[in-house]
């Protein structure tokens, strides 16, 4: 407990952990190919039984006619844009300033389609129904984060959802779901994919968030819209020979996850009630809407940093090895609840926040002191 | 023998194939999986020992500072031209009229990078400097295709790629390898990778031809060159939060098979030699350079289809399911020789051949007599 070992260190020596389905390691792959027989034929550039078989899932799933594997996420969220971009004729969408292609793609959008994105509301909160009544740009697509990551996986209430959904299709929006998270919220609305997914005219989900896999992700829509995606992820170089270890490893891991949801939801809820009990902390979400939030520290990551290590070793449990400033004296790190959470003994979890709850009143008052 | 099964059908049941590693199965993925530990570590988006071990080990083989993983050649190499073109200014580069990019790549580099391509020398044969000297067009790089796959997998003289490759330096045009097959050319040139890459900037290789991977490329050159290929690779979709399954794969074949080439090599040439003694059938290169050739038939498809299946059923050695039309009474198809040649006793490959001849000759004489 003397705090020297850096925050990364901690959280790997830690045995219990509260976030996520355990390390990303070959284990991942080699469990999801275990019964898998060695002679199930590769996908070959997109056909094939494998792919095929897993996208028509998918499509059911989604309530959609058709739906394409991509590698990644990024690949298929610039190619549903620029379908509807082109459909339109008009180079503009909107999104929320904290959108994945805004802060994570290195300007794809821009650099690659020449698409301008309209920024809509502020960084701190969600999109609303004035926010798109209000907007003065014509825009091809509006693009709706379900939950919205970059502010604590926030949501909108569905009669909000139904508004924004109702007034693109009367004015010729085209609407695209960014459901990296779509099936993590699935709890909170009560509504099942395909309900979602219904106000919405493109689709695109994760498949290595709530699902665990090793990458990949699905784009669904109507047939007109997935045939020109099929074009598009052979420009981008996404048209692999073989995308099966992704394929298979995303099946099994749906299969395994799909209807444990609720389970990552109700414990998010109940971790973020102690949270909220510790000194200088609160999560955003004040109550989480999906397995995920945001715990904010009223502390610098230098302060926090050492304190989260010594109430790793101390307790064994890990948290999080990813502090992020966002001030001079403020700090946060992202929490998402997954398999590992429900191993630890709810005594022992009450403890390390106990324990942090101290450490930091300790960490105050000498910070007072000074 | 009775000549009703499709082809493809035919070829499925064959004991034996003349082409090839063997079948794109889970196998293959298994088999380099199963002696990697559990815990090692996923690479995360790029970062990590598995992909940045793999890139140093692929830089030192290519004599080039610096590697990069990607997901695809298609991705590697629309990437490598945007960087040039990007550099120079100049949105114009020159390649041969069948190369991948302007074949098999549904316009990505014209639709994503509005780079336009001017195309030199005629279909049927290799680039020459000549070629070059007389381009009127002012280019930012150069495209050359060791071996040039489309027409059998021809190869320049060595001296001929010297003066090319002097010339494009000369005169400020960066020379791009598309090297897809690259290591299946050293034997023929009597160089080590280093050697040939020495002349070109950048350098492309593929990790499931020769070598036999489950899919993923490597982009090669300087720090210079290989630090924008990773915003690049960002903004296409391809930088993967997990590529380690085709990484871990590609090395664990990469070490098997790099030493083999000279193999495949000779393999290539001694059926190439075979077949060239059979009626209607020539190969092209007429002696192989590399592990691969086209075989002409100087019948049609629908002629030529049947014989095979009936040799494929009675030998029970499978040559290619693939054929395809080369004119109204002609057609041809590709041959990759790899670790499964060497499984058939010769007097089975001349068995093979010595039924081919024969069939060809009696379908021929009989298309005469009508």
């Amino acid at each position: 407990m003397n705090g020297k070992k850096s925050v990364q260190e901690a959280f790997n020596e830690t045995t219990y952990r509260i976030v996520g389905h355990g390390n990303r390691d070959v284990q991942v792959l080699k469990e999801a190919f275990e019964a898998v027989e060695n002679n199930t034929a590769s996908d070959i550039y997109g056909t094939g039984k494998v792919i095929e078989a897993f996208q028509s899932e998918m499509a059911k799933l989604l309530g959609k006619e058709t739906a394409v594997f991509f590698p990644s996420g990024t690949m298929a969220q610039q190619i549903a844009l620029r379908i509807w971009c082109d459909e339109k004729g008009l180079k503009t969408v909107a999104y929320h300033p904290l959108c994945h292609l805004e802060i994570h793609e290195q300007d794809g959008l821009k650099e690659l389609h020449h698409i301008e994105p309209v920024l809509l509301a502020d960084k701190d909160r969600l999109i609303t129904l004035d926010d798109v009544l209000q907007m003065k740009e014509d825009i091809a697509c509006l693009l709706l984060e379900l939950p919205q990551r970059e502010i604590g996986g926030q949501l909108p209430e569905y009669k909000e959802l139904e508004a924004i959904s109702a007034h693109c299709r009367a004015h010729g929006i085209k609407l695209h779901l960014d459901g990296a998270r779509l099936l993590e919220t699935l709890p909170y609305y009560g509504k099942t994919a395909a309900e979602i997914c219904a106000l919405f005219d493109s689709v695109y989900i994760s498949l290595y968030k709530g699902i665990g896999g090793i990458a990949g992700a699905i784009l669904a829509g109507s047939e007109d819209f997935t045939k020109p995606s099929k074009i598009w992820k052979r420009r981008h170089g996404g048209d692999l020979i073989s995308l099966y270890p992704y394929i298979i490893s995303s099946d099994y891991y749906f299969r395994q996850r799909v209807n444990k949801m609720q389970q990552y939801y109700e414990g998010a809820k109940e971790l973020a009630a102690l949270v909220n009990q510790c000194h200088a902390v609160t999560t955003l979400p004040n109550e989480p809407v999906s397995n995920m939030f945001h715990m904010h520290f009223q502390m610098s990551r230098e302060r926090i940093e050492p304190i989260l290590s010594s109430v790793y070793e101390a307790t064994g449990i890990g948290l999080s090895a990813a502090i992020r400033p966002t001030g001079e004296h403020t700090s946060y790190c992202e929490i998402s609840i997954g398999d590992k959470y429900a191993d630890i003994p709810k005594e022992e979890v009450k403890g390390f926040i106990l324990l942090l709850d101290k450490l930091m009143r300790e960490s105050s008052s000498e910070q007072r002191s000074k």
